[in-house]
């Protein structure tokens, strides 16, 4: 009897990742705690991150994507879930929220002794004249999935538009294109994946062309105006006067915390828009929790407040509250942002900041790139990772990592994560010892040479330049090709650059004069790195090219 | 002038692996360096690892496991490759080696500031009678894998026998398969994959007798003698007197090092028989260096001695070597032996020390099993993945970890090798922040999976038992089985076990005593621990079954 007035009463807004792991954990740690899910929609736990594969249709049954229902969560975990029902208010002084059951359209009062926020974020769906239609959806949920697929079938668009060129847009993009649609991307910014730097983008802008998505970058849609005929076609107008017949439009510019019941509440707010919360996941008010992608997350590197809609640090945080609330003082880790998205036959992946952030914040750092195999070469089946390693120049610490390619790029990045959170620096990566076998990687596998060379850099073995450098080169400089002949008459040579494949650099000493600055690239650096050590060991002044010809053509695309 | 006569004179015996690293490093650092390499066979840096997929016909080209030829060599790195040439003796008070070329089968001197001895490791070939024939092979370099694919293609084998279950081994046993002969793989030891505890070891073997390879466990090959038609067949003789005919055998029951010449030279020689060296990679002999598969390394956990013939450790040691012999003070980081394997459709793989030796050391251990999807189950292609993880139940330090499944083995074991290498424990990886999209893994990583199931016992939040305790179930016991009576009838239960499904707990209780220890498995733990927390919070004295059923029919197979 005492057991049960002593336990808890928890209330947990939205029944999806956050709230879903914080109904879990929370039952978990305590048998005789009351818990109450309110989900406003029709469905709890499902699979978000899967809804673009069902309308692409690699994921063949909706059912699949519903991972819980309200029945079986109830009989496992013992959670009163309450679906269709929307918390309208909090009452903090009084410990009491408002719900509004949506189908009786009743309201009542629930009291708590913890509450727990986990509403998410939506769809941001800017004021464009005539936005609001038919033809143009977001998505987010199970509704919004199914009403997609209810356009595609009903009007069988010949041509689709997805405006934004986030994740959600890109895996939109992927599903239509395999729904056999022609589809089109509007970005107002200058790449796609806005989580990794332009250079890393410019390889899935040539996927997603070589997958017959046009890309519009740069471009801001400014008006949707029906066109006939009228119930199956919008013209849609850009900011540069271009116009675009499409038959479905697809709202992807980016998500919005849900902080309309915080901000009723009176709870603080972050600089960002995001529920404000302190490393106990709380909230301005120590009895009210919020996780997931409502709140803004400490980012791993500044420490500054981040806006990372992800499932991983959901789920981790959704535990974390229930484990608060119920005794424990755990604090919240901080969040890397690492992410990944499948964009066709592609895997694109990021951890910790890019170099625009980093540029933006003045925070130093130097980057290497290396192209390298994603398993032994001769074994069958290999292909190119490129991977982009950015760190502290004084410390060697790792700031953040991308890497894009058709092969473990995951893996890469996972590593690189892991290496980071962990605090190690570039010199720990050349060391790292990771799976080795033909068909898996390589005795020194990507992540090791990235911090081969990182290491080069910091303890100045190794002097590099970067395709930005080579803008103005000057008359002190000497530019050289050191591929072979082949390459050379393949692909060209960077403006400028005279050619000394490598092997014969001992041979042409004479051609290069020992008073100038001899700029060096080859294909990926590794060559390059060859060329610059001979060089400087005979008292050239030398640099190379991180990354060499196959980053220059990246970076200049 | 001065700078030449400066230079160093460095001698390397062996071009594969750390000693063409060597080499290539050395002259990267020193330009004007004089460098040798003497190797012994007519090829350098050729791809070892490669060599059973050429024989099985995955690498279609012979020349793709040619990486470099010592002309390639010399024009890159202007380094002096002396092929079929065989340093038999060091002089060390005189800093001079003698060296036989083979193939004119004259002998010379030469000298050295340092000498870096990477010879390999060779076959281990037991003394048994009759092991010396035409149709008994081993596979170490070039020659040894064309003299295999002669021999098949001579003499067409129906049957071929493997004498050893370790890498070379199964690699041997597949490629064997791909070529249409029948295998039969005689191992000593109760299971293939040493490197591995047997009840991960057994989920090979299934994978091994579905590809028709007939497994002979725990037997020793005792007698080879030449059978009727004389030239094609062989009689094997095993321990327990059963007999096998064969038309072709590989010894491949582990390798030793190549210790002869630093035997001859008075170096140190290890208790396990490698060449003794130091952080700096030196041996005894402070001019001497020693790197790659014979020497011995310090194991990442212990610091003891180890035998690791791997690639990667011998490239990093080649490297380190030197840019310690060019003024480095750089310093090994020891080994934990990070390996994978690919058999049929499998993937193994593992870091860090395995149960068996941990055993052997009297080292304290927690085990956890986990097994989970390679990738979200809702999208296509997910297949399981069985990861062990071993850690120190005072501290949570990571141990070692194994894993197998067909995808995604090689990411969890490099995360964790990461980790183990930083000096994580399992709470950290819990927050690990790894690569989520449906098809590349889940919001819960099978790492952060096992990362959470081995706090929780540390934490005491769960306690767990495993397999082997199954063994002695006393009155003072309940076992019960959680899993749905569909999965009971489908699999049969653990004999003793009641079976309560795990969301009948709460309108069963009856039927649980509390003053007896409830021990309580599922299939894979996730819903044993949702039980077991259940029951504990009612006050029960409980244990859940780590990995449940699932690793409980792999520990008793």
């Amino acid at each position: 009897m005492l057991r049960q007035r002593m336990s808890k009463k928890v209330l947990i807004v939205g029944g999806v990742a956050g709230g879903a792991s914080a109904a879990a954990r929370a039952r978990r740690l305590d048998e005789n705690a009351q818990i109450i899910v309110f989900e406003r929609g029709p469905y709890i736990s499902f699979a978000n991150c899967g809804l673009p594969y069902h309308i692409g249709g690699e994921i063949e049954l909706r059912s699949a994507l519903l991972l819980q229902t309200p029945e079986s969560f109830k009989k496992r975990f013992n959670v009163d879930i309450r679906i269709k029902s929307e918390v309208l208010s909090i009452d903090k002084k009084a410990k009491t929220v408002t719900v509004h059951n949506i189908a009786a359209d009743t309201e009542y009062t629930e009291s708590y002794d913890a509450l727990i926020l986990s509403p998410g974020a939506g769809p941001l769906i800017p004021p464009i004249a005539g936005v609001r239609n038919h033809l143009t959806y977001a998505l987010r949920n199970v509704p919004d999935m199914d009403a997609i697929i209810a356009s595609i079938e009903i009007n069988k668009p010949k041509h689709a538009t997805v405006c934004g060129g986030g994740f959600i847009g890109l895996e939109m993009a992927e599903a239509l294109r395999h729904r056999k649609i022609k589809v089109t991307i509007v970005e107002l910014g200058p790449q796609v994946m806005a989580s990794v730097d332009i250079e890393i983008a410019n390889v899935l802008h040539d996927e997603l062309e070589q997958h017959d998505v046009e890309l519009k970058l740069g471009k801001a849609l400014q008006g949707i105006a029906p066109s006939a005929p009228a119930d199956k076609s919008l013209i849609l107008t850009l900011n540069d006067g271009s116009v675009v017949e499409t038959n479905l439009l697809i709202m992807a510019v980016g998500v919005k915390p849900e902080t309309s019941l915080a901000v009723q509440a009176g709870l603080e707010i972050g600089e960002l828009g995001g529920i404000k919360v302190n490393a106990f996941m709380q909230s301005s008010d120590p009895a009210i929790y919020a996780v997931g992608d409502a709140i803004e997350d400490p980012d791993f590197v500044t420490g500054d407040a981040i806006f990372v809609p992800l499932a991983g640090p959901a789920n981790r945080q959704g535990r974390l509250a229930a484990n608060n609330i119920f005794g424990a003082k755990e604090t919240y880790k901080k969040t890397q942002g690492t992410a990944i998205c499948k964009v066709f036959e592609l895997a694109i992946a990021s951890t910790g900041l890019n170099e625009k952030t980093l540029l933006r914040k003045a925070i130093s750092y130097e980057k290497v790139y290396v192209h390298a195999s994603s398993h032994a070469g001769y074994y069958p089946g290999a292909h190119p990772v490129t991977l982009k390693l950015l760190f502290d120049p004084a410390t060697g610490l790792i700031l953040g990592a991308q890497a894009v390619g058709k092969e473990g790029v995951d893996k890469r990045i996972d590593v690189i994560s892991v290496a980071q959170r962990a605090g190690l620096t570039v010199y720990d990566l050349q060391d790292l010892e990771l799976c080795y076998a033909p068909p898996f990687g390589s005795a020194r596998d990507v992540v090791n040479q990235a911090g081969l060379v990182a290491s080069n850099v910091m303890k100045g073995d190794e002097v590099i330049f970067h395709s930005e450098d080579l803008e103005s080169l000057s008359d002190k400089q000497i530019l050289v090709d050191v591929r072979s002949e082949l390459e050379v008459d393949n692909t060209g040579m960077i403006h400028g650059a005279i050619n000394i494949p490598v092997d014969d650099i001992r041979a042409n000493l004479c051609k290069l004069d020992q008073n100038k600055e001899i700029l060096i690239y080859c294909q990926v650096g590794v060559r390059g790195h060859v060329a610059s050590r001979l060089l400087t060991n005979l008292g050239y002044k030398v640099k190379n090219l991180s990354g060499g010809f196959k980053t220059w053509k990246l970076a200049t695309r």
